[in-house]
């Protein structure tokens, strides 16, 4: 099939693919996700995602209704199913099913997931970019469904002509973009915001700082503002559908730039560790 | 039949209702919500909801599929259809429908409504309440689908033996709760939160103002602390389920009580408007 919708058990295209009424998600956005890319069927740095995965549901304490290795299973059965092997791999889990009550439902959470096409971009085109206040609630540690701020974000940044919204704090603390990590090099080190409650911590930002400490990169996990985004020598962008994208232009003026062989050394590094781990043809992997 | 739904014109019981996988509101929460009681087949101050609704959208840029006569004319006809006229009419619009992606679809949002049984609460029964720091966005004036934070903290309350749970933020602001409007009573006035970007504007809350205005009591709608609340003569809670509850204990401790004919007479007021714009049978209603 060209997409598949998975819900408690029932698989069918997207298209065909419906929810109970009563789901929770309904009300309150009551769920938790998420998503990572595949390439030729090989679901990339699935281990880690499904960590955070159920780490997201514990924070937001709703009860799983699969263990971590019966996921990865049913993921990997579902991707085979699809057309095409490079894939946007998405899951959620919602509370529960219930007549609208803020107060939690019992029992096991509903079980979601979304296939659909999709490629890695190999970060060698620039991307332009746009600032907002992040107005978002302080849960942004958890990757939950509670996303209309980041919704608003990308559409500005879309009417602007741009690819993401870099949101900062009161005082111009960059916190991160409305769906990616947000990071600088200065002075050949990589400066990324901590891992507190107003920031995802990504895997692609995790694997960007391994790769950094590997290539003998310092990295500080510190805060850092609008004043340092703007005079970086680079401004990288990480997420787990574009691993790590090089921005060109801030709110229309130009930024960067000023690091091009630490930058493609450290994008080649990310890129070439994807490309590396999902190389396998899904065949040659059934024999394995 | 007992309960409802309706989405797109759809019609059924709740639990016989199914949504398309891909409404936004399944990934991003991306929707806005209103609702209020209906008694004896009357929907209870519509064109204040409806008004706010549509407002709603507006500021989250959601096209409605209706105009405010359709939507009111479809509630009044859908109320109809329900075994009893004291329910908790509930609508709302999802931005659209769509594979995920963060950025807008094009065209008009998908409506929703849902009719339970329910009947408003005269007040006259304290509450129990415990105070949480708002972690909310800053976009608590907007009635979204966004509202994790606030199933979290009815939880909380329901998990400590209480039925609405006061937040409040950095130094001790009081804003409102998880699902209700908070006021305080002191020295004959009404303190209460204003309506900027941390609270919901209450059509409940719009209601007390009014009615404690019609009473000469006056009203200043200024920021007040936990300070305040522990010391207030009377804590009132009103939303547009409940209009009018006098809590007597926070976080365990004993609360309010020293103004109780002032309290009394408040809630008298707000109730008694309830009741006679909802007493007329709905026989009656269609003849009239």
């Amino acid at each position: 099939m060209k997409n598949l919708g998975y819900y408690n058990g029932k698989i069918g295209e997207l298209e065909s693919m419906t929810i109970p009424m009563n789901d929770r998600v309904h009300w309150f956005g009551d769920g938790v996700y998420d998503a990572g890319p595949s390439r030729n069927y090989n679901i990339f740095a699935l281990d880690e995602h499904v960590d955070r995965f159920f780490n997201s549901a514990a924070l937001m304490d709703i009860v799983m209704p699969v263990t971590k290795d019966e996921l990865k299973e049913l993921l990997q059965k579902l991707v085979l199913m699809v057309d095409t092997g490079d894939l946007f791999v998405y899951y959620q889990v919602t509370r529960g099913t219930g007549i609208r009550n803020h107060a939690f439902t019992e029992g096991p959470g509903n079980l979601w997931v979304m296939l659909v096409p999709a490629t890695v971009s190999d970060g060698t085109e620039p991307i332009q970019v746009i600032t907002e206040e992040d107005k978002r609630f302080l849960y942004c540690h958890v990757k939950t469904l509670n996303l209309l701020p980041s919704v608003l974000a990308a559409e500005h940044a879309k009417r602007a002509g741009c690819k993401e919204t870099i949101f900062y704090r009161h005082g111009g603390r960059v916190t991160e973009c409305a769906h990616s990590n947000c990071h600088i090099l200065k002075d050949g080190k990589l400066f990324t915001a901590p891992t507190d409650n107003m920031i995802l911590p990504g895997i692609a930002r995790a694997h960007l700082i391994r790769k950094c400490k590997e290539l003998g990169i310092a990295v500080s996990e510190t805060p850092y503002y609008l004043k340092d985004l703007m005079e970086a020598d680079e401004i990288l962008v990480t997420s787990s559908s574009n691993f790590c994208l090089r921005v060109d232009h801030v709110d229309g003026k130009p930024v960067g730039g000023k690091a091009p062989e630490l930058y493609e050394k450290i994008r080649k590094a990310v890129v070439d560790e994807f490309l590396e781990a999902t190389n396998k043809p899904v065949s040659e992997k059934a024999e394995s």
